[in-house]
Parts: C-alpha cells; sequence; structure tokens
C-alpha cells in the first residue's frame, strides 16, 4: 500500500473521510512551521482547513503553540473557529492572546459565535473587549449577553431582514440582491410592523416562486413557533425537533423580533444536552470533555464516587445486620452479591428508560401511569424468571432447596423494588425539578442494594 | 386560576409552549369524535395540528380509533404525520388500514417520508404498494430502497434543482419561479453536467445577490462535503453536525446527483443515535420505545439481564474460594461489596466517556494514549484518597487496623482496574467493529467485581 501524503496541503475534495488532522505528520508539520514562525506554509494550510477542522487543529496542538499560531496568521485566522473548541482550550487561547487581537477577530463575527466566545470569559475581561468594539456592535452584544444563560438570546442571530408588510415581492428581491451587509446565510425574510412587532415570514423559495407584484403582507404566514428570547435552549431545542424547523424568530417580552435561531445552532444544543444526560447518567459531569486537566477530571468524578461510597456504607450496613446469619450459613455471603446487582442493573434498565422519556419529553402525566405499570409487569415477569434461574443453580452449587427458594424470592421482591424505585424516583426528581439524569443513579442504586441484602438476607434469616 | 379550554380548536398562536395534545379532555374530544364518526369535527381539529402533533395524537388514542380517523379523514390526513409516530404505532396503523388508503397517502409525500415509511414493513407488504404507486414514483422509491438501511441513500430526497452551469442566474431564477412541482422547501440550485455529475451548488442566497447575467458556472461553488449514497447515515450525521451543513448533495458511485439530504433529516439521526448510545449504556436495546407493549420490552430487557447474572455468578464464584475467610472473619463479608461497587461506578465513569468520544468521534488514535495515561492517573488518585477514606472508616467501625488497610489496599488496587477496564475495553470492541456502546458494560462491571472481591478477599487472606 503506497500512499504518497502531502504534509502541507491536506487532502480536500468530495472525500469527505479524508481528515486533514488525522494525516500522520500533519499536526507535527503545523508546530514545526510555527516554530519556524513560518507564516507563509501556515497561511496555505489554513487556508484549506474548514473551521471546525481549524479548532480540532488547535487541540491537537501543544498549548503554547495555540496562541502563537494565531498570532502569525493575523487576519488569516478565522474566529470563528474558537466557538469549535473544547471550552477549556479556548479558555486557554484566549487568557494568552493579547486583548487587540482578540477584538480585532470578534469583529469580524456573526453576533451569535461573538456571544458564545464572550459568555465563559470572566466578567472583568468580557467588559474589557466590549469596551473596545465599536458601539453599534458592543451593543448588540451586549443586549444578547444579558438575557440568561443557556436561553434563546444567547444563541440567537442579530443580523436577520425585516421588511414592511407593503413592500412587494420585487422590491424585497431588489433589497436583498443590492444591500451590502445581510447576514451571511438566511433562509427567509421576516416582515414587521413600524415597531418591529412580527407578522410573519417568507421563506426565499416561496419569495422567488411569487409574481413580483405581490405584497409581502399578501404572502406572508404566521410562524407558528415563534421563540422567546429569555426561553431555555433546550426547551427551544425540542421544538425545532419535534416540529422539523430550519429557523425560527426570536421575539422580546413585547413581541418585536430581536434575532433568529438556525438549526445549525440548535444541533449543537441538542448534542449538548443528549451528552450531558449521557453522562449524567454515567456518573460523570455534563461539561466533561476529553480535553481536560487530570486534577479538574478527578475531583469532578470524585463527588459522584463519594455519594456512591456513602450509598455503598449504607448498604453494606444493612449487611451487618445479618452478621449471625451470615457466620452461620457463607453460602449467604457467597450469594448476596447476586441478589443486588441483578436488582441494580434492572432498576439502571427502568430508569435510563424513564430519564431519556421524560428529557424528550415524551414522558408526560398523560402517560405516566401506563409506563409505571408497564414497568411494574416487566420487574415481576423478569423477577420470576431469573428467580427460577438463580433457585435451580442454587440447588445445583448448593444442595440446599430452601437456599434456592430464599434466593428466588428475594430476587423476585428486589426487581419489583428496581422497577418501582427506576421509574418513581426520576418522576419524583423531575416533579421537584430536580434533573433526574444527574440525581436518579445514586438512590436507585440504594434502593436495589438495601432491598436485595435486606429481602435475601432478611428471608434468610426467618427461614433457617 | 380560569381558563376556558375550546376542545375543538385547540389553543395556537406564538405561545409554543401550549400543547394541544396535553389540554386536558383534548383526546377524549377526538375519540369521542371518531366514535360518532364525526368527519366535520374531525377535520376542523386536524386542520389546525402540525403533523408532529397529529402523530402525537394518534399515538395517544387507542388503538383501534387511529386508522378509524385516517379512514374518516380521508385526504385530509396528511400522511407525513405517520413518519413521526413510534415504529410500533406505525406499523400497526399501516396493517390495519386498507392498501389502497396507504397508496393514495404515499403518492403526496416527498421520497424521503414515503422510503422511511415502506422500509420497516414487509418485503410483501412492500411490493404490494409499490406496485401499485405510477412508475415514475415507484421507481424512485425503488432505487432508494435498494440502498442499505441506515444509509444516505435511504434517508435523502430525491425532488432536487439541477441546473447546466451555461444558465445564467437570471435563468435560473425564472425557472424557479415558474416551474411547477419543484421540491416544497430547498436551500439551493445543483449545478451538473449533461450526465449529471456534480459540479457543486448555488446556495440560494447568493443566486438572489448575483447578477442576473451572470452564467451559474462562474458563482458556482464545488461542495466540500458530498456524501455518498452508500455512506452510513451515522457517519453523515457526523459531517453535517462537524461543518454545521444545512444540506448537501448525495451522488452514486459514479459521482451522478441522486439527491439531497437535508439538516432536518440529520436532526432526526442525530437524535437517534445519542438515543441508542444512552439506552445501550443503561443495558436497553436502542429501538425500545415508550409505546412498545410489555411482552416486547421484557424480552428485550431479559438478555442483557441474564448476561448479568452469569457476571455475576462469576463474581460469585470468585467470592466461594474465600469461604474460610468469610466464615472467620464475617465483617470481610459486609465490607465485600463497598469495594465491588466503587470499582464498579468507576469502572462507568470512564467507559461512559470512552464510549461516548469514541461514537462522537473525539477519542481517536492520536489522542487515545494520553486519554489513557489520564484515566489511570485519575482511576489511582481517587483510589488512594477513598482508600483513606475507607481504611478510617473501617478502623472505626471494626476497631482492626490492619482490615482497614486491606480494604484500603483493594479500593487503589480495584479502582485502577476499573480505569483502565472503562477506557481499554471500550477502544478494544471498537477496534474489533463491535459497537462499545452496547457491549462495554457487562465486561466492565465483570472486571470490577472480579478484582474487587479478588483484591480485597485474597489481601485479606494472606494477612490474617
Amino acid at each position: 500500500m503506497r500512499e504518497e501524503t502531502d504534509l502541507v496541503a491536506p487532502p480536500r475534495g468530495p472525500e469527505h473521510d479524508a481528515d486533514p488532522i488525522e494525516t500522520p505528520g500533519f499536526v507535527e508539520a503545523v508546530a514545526g512551521a510555527i516554530e519556524r514562525r513560518d507564516v507563509a506554509t501556515l497561511k496555505t494550510i489554513v487556508a484549506d482547513l474548514h473551521e471546525t477542522d481549524l479548532a480540532r487543529l488547535l487541540e491537537a496542538l501543544p498549548a503554547p503553540d495555540r496562541p502563537a499560531m494565531i498570532e502569525l496568521l493575523g487576519a488569516d485566522f478565522d474566529f470563528t473557529a474558537l466557538t469549535e473548541l473544547d471550552e477549556t482550550v479556548r479558555l486557554q487561547i484566549l487568557e494568552e492572546l493579547p486583548r487587540q487581537t482578540v477584538v480585532e477577530g470578534m469583529r469580524d463575527l456573526e453576533s451569535d459565535d461573538a456571544v458564545y466566545i464572550l459568555e465563559d470569559l470572566d466578567d472583568a475581561e468580557k467588559q474589557a473587549i466590549l469596551a473596545d468594539l465599536p458601539i453599534p456592535e458592543r451593543a448588540a452584544l451586549q443586549r444578547s449577553l444579558d438575557y440568561p444563560e443557556e436561553s434563546a438570546g444567547r444563541r440567537m442571530q442579530t443580523e436577520f431582514i425585516a421588511l414592511p408588510p407593503f413592500w412587494t415581492v420585487g422590491q424585497a428581491l431588489d433589497y436583498i440582491g443590492e444591500t451590502e451587509g445581510l447576514p451571511d446565510v438566511f433562509f427567509e425574510v421576516f416582515v414587521v410592523d413600524p415597531s418591529y412587532r412580527l407578522d410573519g415570514s417568507v421563506p426565499l423559495d416561496r419569495l422567488l416562486r411569487t409574481k413580483r407584484g405581490v405584497k409581502l403582507g399578501e404572502v406572508v404566514t404566521p410562524d407558528r413557533h415563534v421563540v422567546k428570547a429569555t426561553d431555555d435552549q433546550e426547551n427551544v431545542a425540542r421544538v425545532f425537533e419535534r416540529y422539523n424547523l430550519i429557523s425560527a424568530p426570536v421575539v422580546d417580552e413585547g413581541g418585536r423580533l430581536v434575532g433568529v435561531l438556525t438549526i445549525d445552532d440548535i444541533v449543537d444544543v441538542i448534542q449538548e444536552e443528549a451528552d450531558e444526560d449521557l453522562k449524567a447518567l454515567g456518573g460523570v459531569a455534563g461539561d466533561e470533555e476529553l480535553s481536560d486537566s487530570f486534577w479538574y477530571i478527578a475531583k469532578s468524578r470524585f463527588s459522584w464516587l463519594l455519594l456512591n461510597l456513602i450509598a455503598a456504607n449504607i448498604a453494606s450496613f444493612v449487611i451487618s445486620l445479618f452478621e449471625d446469619e451470615l457466620h452461620r450459613m457463607v453460602a449467604l455471603a457467597v450469594l448476596m452479591p447476586i441478589v443486588a446487582s441483578q436488582g441494580g442493573n434492572a432498576g439502571t434498565q427502568t430508569m435510563t428508560v424513564a430519564v431519556r422519556a421524560l428529557a424528550t419529553r415524551e414522558l408526560r402525566p398523560s402517560n405516566a401511569r401506563r409506563v409505571v405499570a408497564r414497568e411494574l409487569l416487566v420487574g415481576l415477569f423478569n423477577g420470576v424468571v431469573f428467580a427460577v434461574i438463580m433457585a435451580v443453580v442454587v440447588f445445583a452449587r448448593f444442595g440446599i432447596a430452601d437456599l434456592g427458594f430464599v434466593i428466588g424470592l428475594a430476587m423476585i421482591i428486589n426487581l419489583v423494588a428496581a422497577a418501582l424505585g427506576g421509574i418513581l424516583i426520576p418522576l419524583l426528581l423531575d416533579r421537584l425539578k430536580v434533573d433526574p439524569a444527574v440525581s436518579s443513579g445514586p438512590f436507585v442504586t440504594t434502593v436495589t442494594d438495601v432491598v436485595g441484602f435486606f429481602a435475601f438476607l432478611g428471608i434468610a434469616s426467618l427461614w433457617f
């Protein structure tokens, strides 16, 4: 297999599989160019890279090379790339770059990208950068930053095309064709009254298919899904997803158009939220990133493990209530983890489904009862099946028929408890406005451990 | 708080929070109308519903009412709603509807929606429906269905605008304005040669901002991200996400344009894939849906639990090797689950991060070594901290200093094993082309259970 790799110009063209960043030697070649301060080579490389790949290149470079590369590139570095970086890396770069470079770079950004970069900086730094920006840009950014974190107002783009209803389609088309400084990409024109209150929108393709003499007011359709700037981004993402939206207007409390949200921003939110839920269920902080430092990760994982240690000690305390039985019959000690572990896994299954369905708003008051009943039945059914299996295994292993009966009964009790805990705990936490993805796990396994040990050892102590 | 609820016309307007389906009494009112065969009322309701809400209404109705409603509505029922249904519900409806109704409904669909509905039907049913469709539509659907499941060819829309490079922008605009039967929504025109080989595309907004006399060939830009029809939908979704694409052309092996993929289809894929990973990590089948029957769920959960039961029995076997020690010192039985459980949770943390990073392609050969080293360090660090905590707790509880030392040592060993298992098992499975999200769990917990019990009881047997 012969493969020639041109280290400077990464492979281009329709094969999107060809990934410049993963090409052996590519990152090293860039690092070398930075070291030699070889601006010409750097510019050639960067000209060929998509902003996302530029971000991935920055992440792959040694930390000191990152700001160095940006400074060497000057105006050829597209600051949009910063929005694609892991937060840790972005903050490191912004800290080390001279403020003037940051301000220059920010000026070329769309408002949503600028806000995304600014919002994680500390207040002093944020204000210093804003102060260096021209007044109109500063005002627009400040307005977005005044909305709460993770709100639609933070994610929206404040560049959009808004026209009055008495304009004709022809006027609109000419305006779009001739005006400089319109947004880079747009999917519709919005129709607003003189105070910028939103009438609705006309998608670009409809604009093109309507006769030039028709007034916008006649072809405008009211947007069914108008986003309030204060809406939480997760709720907005659900609406985009549910109704397959490409973009949606954002209005302030007065119903005035203040921005537009597009699906590409929302995709990031959907991805982020799914990511957070998945990590939370695994006991990892939602913002943990692959580029985080050892120390940050160790600390963030620690708190979850500490919670689990407390849960495990509670379970251990339950076991210690039966020391006499364990001493009389060591087989109980050998078998008890099976009951607890089977319950833990069944509980996790139910909890996973419940947490996910709550996150996607599929689990709602109207169907909660049916889902609880079904989970209970599944727990009972699987409990009985595993009871029979374990009864046979235990009898075969220890030759004590009664022990098989005891473990079977404990298994049924624990799998029913697991089903109930797995669904009721997330539902309860959700009702209490606590994120069930983050908090359900330790409660559910505490329930299944405690019930598992208590049922098995308790029944054994009564029986033998 | 007075609230008047009009059961027939659900609340509309900018408040997207108002959810007709969850309005108390709404579903019952619809069911009543179906029972009375009150077509007029049904039509009024449906006219106001988005296809997604129509699907949610169908899911909320009792099963027999679903096909009944569709038949009553006739041509007023938008078959697009079927694409928004849970698979189980969709198949139930398609089975019970007369074939003629299905064929009529399918004719109005975009190709990607039609394929989505057809692909889950059994072959005989699929062919019967295709046979009843007009030849051009049948051929287009058949071509999509010939691509592998979960490929770009299955998800693409075969309706698009493709023009030759010698056309002017003005000609293109006039063509769009005057031609009937163009796609409902489109974001660009594609430029192709006479054999439909793709030159590139011109986004609508650029078309509008270019002088009418300019030739398309002069403003076309080659698409950097061209999708092959045989590409896996998950890989395509990563590309859309990574490069913030709104749409991408789909080509066949010969580089000929055969369709277009848009972000709204891809959002569903992203959501599906995140969903599958999350469920897989929780031990639930990726296709489990909230509307699935008790029996289906019980069976699908069973196999995972059976795997776990085997793992638990292996761990139990390890414990039985130390029956003498357990008999001599019941405290060992009381404490051993703590070591195992702490390891299981630490292993799950690492595994969650690894599985997610593999799914999003963030974890790659170029950074794997660094991540493994970091996880190992985190395991060692947290192991030492928890060793100290447990040593103190155990000494306080049992008054045996040696026992504290033994549990501490076992804790360190198990947390290091957890870190290694949590990262190396997903990496290995990925290398073997097995989905790490589905298969890592049982392996990782087997490792932490076995190492936990063996280390703790083994060290104890040497020590005491």
